[in-house]
């Protein structure tokens, strides 16, 4: 595989577009020779095997017109896809929640010919995550220092679950199943509550969207991250201590990333860090904390190595698009 | 970085030696050209900078003799050294175990001095022996498949403490902090036992040499880990307790390592290992136990990825040696 963000020789146009496959919006990116974001789209998921390949060769489409090129100047689209995904035969297993109940629907395949033939490739979603972040990290730190270097990086997605998508010096890390990257199925606590995954006390238990609606349920109609930090804020004193434990559980996360692959930078996205400044505010207060008791933990300077996943570009969708540089 | 195990070019003589430098003893070997173990040394540790840089160099031009080369066939060398090494200067710091307490000392630099100018790097022992591990394994892997694979694994050293050492898709992960690996200082239990590094719970408490002494204290003078096994073979009821918790314990490590990185491999080594099947069995029933609660641990077949690792050759030496070829 290439390095995340590299462009690959310097031929003539190799404009590439990215999808990110929600299951209510899919999200669209076209990246220019460069690397550049030169247009985005959003349209709504058309739920089943033939509306996705029509809603994605549609979406595709739309961002190319809108970036003013031709489609024949696209050599390769990337897709990100909730859910097993086999990158290899381009495949999608059992995407329930984008109504593809098939055993296996050969999307890559699907979508290419529906596009007339550009090459398409399919990853999961976290790990297009993980590679936008990527790329857009390497570009705007590039810009700065003047100089190439390759991107090294937690995506940690803090959405209903808790999983993360690496890159580990430019190149996304997959892992030999497929599984790198499953920490929210890591116990953390022999006494914590049960997972559905069948083991006791996940890290996903304690940091996660789902873990923090379990214990500051939306009252007012907002996300309830929002009504917990909202009454954090205004001093309701089991926010604050909600918030804190949510804080230190995702911090906990950090370390654990760090402790095993020693990523340079943790950057948050998922539904949660839509919180912004103040959740990564937070959770840095957390890992300084943590850092109090262990000159060992704060050497490793967590606190400065957080982030939050860039939302200028659809993050994701424009790692789909590098992706797509490589099909 | 280059693959673990790959010829550089197929230019002349490309003989490497390797040296895993402990305090007590200094284990050596000599890799041919192709990379076959052509020759092995072990002698004393002399401690102190002067001891040190002498006695590796002995050790050099005894494997080199023993193998039937000259020195000057030899292209480079490599070292590796338990505590903090600067890989890039070639220096060690605080090498207290081997008695240097320079605040850095440039032992490559003085080495290669001694050798007449051969080219030599200094590496920690982990990430030397998750070398070694790699390209024992990679090597009877593909002489079985007949085709070349990168290998990908993780040593994971039962030793006083416990850490691991990664090689991903053939490429050592040191990480952006050399902290790559460092999972015993992973809390796992919130009510466990204080940790000499500030933070309660981690899993060295539960997963180690050290942690295993503490249970169950060598009484007749057998190492702890081999008294301990003795007993629970013998019916001891405390010391099957033991046992077990402390192979549950070495589970959740394997178990962390394959959810975060989903390494294809984990190879068991250190002090502990040194108890052969009857360890890797107990690990790996506690893998099969955990997995029977969990359908998604069961998918990823936990325990057919753990293995012991190679005692034919010395591992540490043999990875140290496999880098010396890219000095």
């Amino acid at each position: 595989m290439g390095k995340v963000g590299k462009r690959q020789g310097a031929a003539a146009p190799e404009y590439t577009v990215g999808l990110d496959i929600g299951g209510t919006k899919i999200l669209g990116a076209l990246l220019d020779p460069a690397g550049e974001v030169v247009a985005t789209v959003r349209r709504s998921t058309v739920h089943g095997a033939d509306g996705l390949v029509a809603g994605a060769a549609g979406a595709v489409r739309e961002v190319v017109e809108s970036g003013g090129v031709e489609l024949a100047a696209v050599v390769g689209v990337g897709l990100g896809i909730p859910g097993i995904v086999d990158h290899v035969s381009g495949t999608v297993k059992h995407a329930v929640n984008l109504g593809v109940h098939d055993d296996e629907l050969p999307l890559a395949d699907l979508l290419s010919l529906a596009l007339g033939g550009v090459p398409v490739v399919v990853e999961n979603d976290l790990n297009v995550a993980a590679v936008g972040a990527a790329h857009v990290l390497e570009r705007s730190e590039n810009s700065e220092r003047g100089a190439a270097e390759h991107e090294d990086l937690a995506f940690l997605a803090l959405g209903t679950g808790l999983a993360s998508g690496l890159v580990l010096d430019g190149e996304l890390r997959r892992g030999a199943s497929g599984a790198a990257g499953e920490i929210g199925h890591i116990p953390v606590d022999p006494l914590g509550p049960e997972c559905p995954c069948g083991q006791r006390g996940c890290l996903e238990r304690f940091a996660s969207g789902k873990a923090l609606e379990a214990a500051w349920p939306s009252r007012h109609g907002k996300p309830a991250p929002v009504e917990l930090f909202e009454a954090a804020r205004a001093g309701d004193e089991e926010a604050v201590a909600v918030k804190d434990r949510f804080a230190a559980a995702t911090a906990s996360a950090v370390r654990l990333l760090v402790l095993t692959t020693d990523v340079r930078h943790v950057v948050l996205g998922g539904g949660v860090a839509q919180l912004g400044t103040e959740l990564l505010v937070a959770v840095q207060d957390a890992l300084r904390e943590q850092a109090k008791v262990s000159a060992f933990l704060g050497s490793l300077k967590l606190a400065e190595r957080v982030s939050l996943a860039p939302t200028h570009v659809p993050v994701a969708a424009v790692g789909a698009a590098v992706l797509g540089r490589r099909s």
